[in-house]
């Protein structure tokens, strides 16, 4: 008895002296905006929780972070498996803090669990962007639905930019709707191609060119420059037959080669440009304004969902209708009426 | 003052009387089940309205419809302007109403709006089927949105249905959501192409590609002959690209002369033998019991907004925090939560 009273007060002091391990919300924040990455990294682990109490501290976190006015810029990077972005991103990230810029890389995959593909998986593709002071790599949270990803990697941008990183590399996979999740949260949207293979080849969608500020065929080295500039005569060309842009700006193309680091300058001048002008016409703020009046909206239409289906009224009646619905023996207006009234009941 | 009251009460009994006029829903229900057009017209637009009790009699017809069980078949057909669905549809119709059948002709046209090529606008340019007794010809609802009139079009097929329609055809325009709505409530879904233009310059987006149970190059006539056949070539090698559809259908590609009137039996026969496939093997029953349960879904997605949005607390709320947001001033997750309490209580 005295043996497990003893064992009993060792366990409690065990579990008293691992709360105390647990970070709070004020240190949390404090070690954010001192750039320190353990806390960045704690915080964005708090983020992809889906524990209530984690994610009221992660708000908590959010909200201090969304106070600090910084001066970042954001790029979101696509192209299908294949077209190199990791190596794009490794060569890129590097050429930015050589410029001295802090660089976080944050990815939306909600593919990986589904195609083997899986971007940013596994940190060692970047071996050297990884081991670079001023770079931070976050890969992508798995196990949630694209509509996770994206709140997840909204709120990491918001904390790695009060941690100080001037520029955000927000990397996704070109085959779903990731791309337009991911271009509704950046500044700058960058599609790479590989020279010499034609659109439906590349799998890339119509609406993701339409979306693109820039083309960047990658890859253009050894054989390929040729291809390369062959490739950027017709992109160039392609890119005429869309609309113009809001905002006035005709979407460029450029070539690149990761290995041979050659290009790269070229593009962050680009984009440099691209933020220049679009800060001196208020577009770039605008923007900005009507993503996050977005991001409200969609957060509510995720929420309401949520509490919704989370409803055990609602779970209930939800089974036996649809079998109804499904055997024509209700109307689908009908049934919908029937859960919302035991809904709000 | 005499007169006075006389012209009241002439008034009260005109009203009287066009109260009279408007029918019951049973009266519009036998109406549509003994295949009156004007019944059926009419519970269209009451279908069709946004008033409340216009919606709980046009609720009640659906049901009403709904228990008929019938042997129809859904046809889905897109196709970029220009590429001649009227006129398809027209020959089309005509040829199915020569071999017996009763034919509905509905649109879904969100951008109707917007663009100029709006679809079934104008009845003429149907104007044989217009007169054929065996069709019933009805254009896309305006004014409503995309999630609106996908809601109108369905509930439209129900009707038609019931007043015995045996096919009923479903035109959308090749450029946007559209194509995804129809695809869910259809059986069948055809692509119109043209003979010997790309798929870049015919605007077709990839994922419309990949939802086609069939491509049929239209205007195969004249001078075209070749390049049609041509073209057929090509899409068929294109086709292959895809992955096999779920049911193991393999897409066909057929031509067809919408003026010369060659090819639509082929057309049909085609569809003929899906629908019978798809019956041998069950798909076709579990295909519309899915596509019933997402219309559940969907409309308590459009319901649930529609509740929330139209509650005054939250619309009160809603403009203010909006501005917060905008501003950086609260996270958008605080935001929600705020709004969703506000609703709730």
């Amino acid at each position: 008895m005295a043996t497990q009273k003893n064992i009993t007060s060792s366990r409690i002091s065990k579990i008293q002296d691992s709360r105390k391990l647990i970070p709070t919300v004020d240190e949390l924040t404090l070690g954010i905006l001192k750039s320190d990455k353990t806390a960045l990294a704690r915080a964005i682990t708090l983020v992809e929780s889906t524990k209530q109490e984690n994610l009221e501290k992660a708000n908590a976190i959010i909200e201090n972070c969304l106070a600090k006015k910084t001066d970042s810029i954001r790029i979101g990077i696509t192209g299908v498996p294949g077209v190199g972005k990791s190596t794009f991103i490794e060569s890129f990230g590097k050429q930015l803090t050589s410029l001295g810029k802090k660089v976080a890389v944050l990815a939306v995959d909600p593919t990986s669990t589904e195609t083997k593909g899986s971007i940013l998986g596994d940190k060692t593709r970047m071996q050297e962007l990884v081991k670079d002071e001023k770079a931070f790599i976050r890969p992508s949270p798995s196990g949630i639905s694209l509509g996770g990803v994206t709140r997840k990697t909204r709120e990491t941008i918001i904390l790695c930019e009060a941690a100080g990183y001037d520029v955000i590399l927000v990397e996704t996979v070109g085959v779903g709707q990731s791309e337009t999740a991911v271009h509704s949260m950046v500044d700058f949207f960058l599609l790479l191609k590989l020279p010499g293979a034609g659109d439906e080849l590349q799998g890339i969608k119509r609406g993701i060119i339409e979306m693109a500020d820039a083309i960047v065929i990658n890859k253009a080295d050894g054989d390929n420059v040729k291809r390369a500039r062959n490739a950027s005569i017709e992109f160039s060309r392609a890119l005429h037959l869309y609309p113009p842009k809001v905002n006035g700006w005709t979407p460029k193309v450029l070539s690149c080669s990761s290995i041979e680091n050659t290009g790269l300058d070229k593009i962050w001048e680009m984009i440099l440009n691209y933020i220049l002008e679009n800060k001196a016409s208020n577009f770039f703020n605008s923007k900005r304004q009507k993503q996050n009046k977005n991001w409200l909206l969609q957060t509510l239409d995720d929420q309401l969902k949520q509490q919704f289906y989370q409803d055990k009224k609602v779970a209930k009646a939800l089974e036996k209708l649809i079998e109804d619905v499904i055997n024509n023996r209700i109307s689908p207006f009908r049934a919908a009426e029937k859960l919302l009234r035991a809904h709000h009941k």
